[in-house]
């Protein structure tokens, strides 16, 4: 391992210390709504009815930094479903992602990002990509017009079991990021990458007090040990959540929890 | 390179002798098709309106085994448009791809699968998905309930430069196809990979006579090169034929220019 100056070890900065070191301005964003609401708690919203995604985003609004989405399993999508759902990101201070995942050559993502029924350019703020095709996809989202910020978590290790993810691509996929700072927001990943780059942010999901793993290779970590032995800067929370009969609670619980291990982790 | 009994190896037998080798009904059905219609052409519908993805179909139709859909990029989406594309898919005999590229952990692949507003499990006979994540993205397809048949390509090399999928990588996912045989239809691949399968197809895209690269990453191949010396079953012709004036006209030319190279292959 690199040796890293204390000043700027990603694990040991503070959100609001880190704003100074982000070239994207999603980025920015994101570490001063951390840094205000006390929250690196990302919400997964795996939900397929659009009523139920809008009432889970009022019920956590207040508690979370980030609302992640799959558009595309929701059965009534309708342009104003997302419509709706920015007004809440607004009314409460979150970033919309849209977990897609995109994974397909250039000229493709860039249609499947700005074209077609879900239009993900025109209400996502943030996206994912996967870099498994290279650079291409990343000038491929960079070319689209858009008068909006924008910003990228490029995926660099997996929390399935199984994964075909290795050290070699993930430390390509680490390059790759370096070399787009200014589209690239942070990383998917499960152990503390990038401990040199404060600027980006590590988004770790597979978070779940309690479980440790689904019967389809999914595998789970505690609050705790995802933010301080783990090194994610936002922990993102599905089913934990969204399988609660409270959700707003549970929300509340998992937001205490991840910002006092992220306390921990800086002290 | 392992040695091939001539009987068993892939790139030697046509396509109607392979047909007791493959394990998946598709699988049957496509190399039924491919002898019956004299062609392993693949068309690539990347057009974002339904009315122009449903006339290049009625175009093309007479000549290719398989229509390639990105249904995400359809600007005016609508459930009608699906039907009428399997009924056209009925008429002429090809079958229907959507080339999504499942690159998620299999619970929620299970649901971008059989969820949402495109309902791809519905109508897609076929479906592309990356094994990145492991096997449990392939246990997530077949536990989806269907009355229908289906199958999978899997991802086991890219058409695009700078590309992060290595030998291993490849090896990988070979290994694993090989352990889902009732679920895949086949590999898409760059090379002559799995000789020794002659049940798999080889689906290899990027192939446009004159044109070697587009601004984006994308490489492109001859007819001839893709069949004969990179071990191609099927080839996807995209852009080669969308962009052209006349769509009947050059995918019947790219029809027998890859047929040749089939028959020339298994000579």
């Amino acid at each position: 391992s690199v040796a890293i100056s204390l000043k700027e070890d990603r694990l040991k900065l503070s959100y609001i210390d880190r704003l100074q070191y982000a070239k994207n301005n999603v980025a920015k964003d994101l570490l001063s709504i951390m840094a205000k609401k006390q929250t690196n708690l990302c919400v997964a919203a795996d939900l397929t009815i659009a009523a139920d995604v809008l009432n889970l985003a009022e019920q956590v609004g207040p508690y979370i930094c980030c609302l992640k989405t799959h558009i595309d399993i929701i059965e009534d999508f309708h342009p104003n479903f997302v419509r709706r759902l920015q007004e809440i990101a607004e009314m409460y201070e979150f970033i919309l992602m849209e977990d897609r995942k995109f994974a397909d050559i250039g000229k493709t993502v860039q249609m499947q990002y700005s074209k077609g029924v879900f239009n993900i350019s025109s209400w996502a703020t943030l996206v994912t990509v996967h870099s498994i095709f290279g650079k291409g996809v990343l000038d491929a989202i960079s070319e689209v017009d858009l008068d909006r910020r924008r910003g990228v978590f490029l995926l660099a290790e997996a929390s399935a079991s199984g994964t075909l993810i290795d050290e070699k691509y993930t430390g390509e996929t680490l390059k790759i990021a370096s070399e787009y700072d200014d589209l690239i927001v942070g990383i998917v990943c499960q152990s503390p990458l990038f401990r040199d780059k404060p600027g980006f942010l590590q988004l770790t999901p597979g978070v779940q007090v309690g479980e440790t793993e689904d019967n389809l290779g999914q595998q789970y970590n505690s609050p705790e040990k995802v933010i301080v032995e783990k090194g994610g800067d936002i922990a993102v929370v599905g089913r934990g959540i969204t399988q609660s009969q409270d959700m707003r609670n549970e929300a509340k619980k998992y937001k205490d929890l991840l910002w006092a291990a992220y306390l921990k982790r800086i002290s």
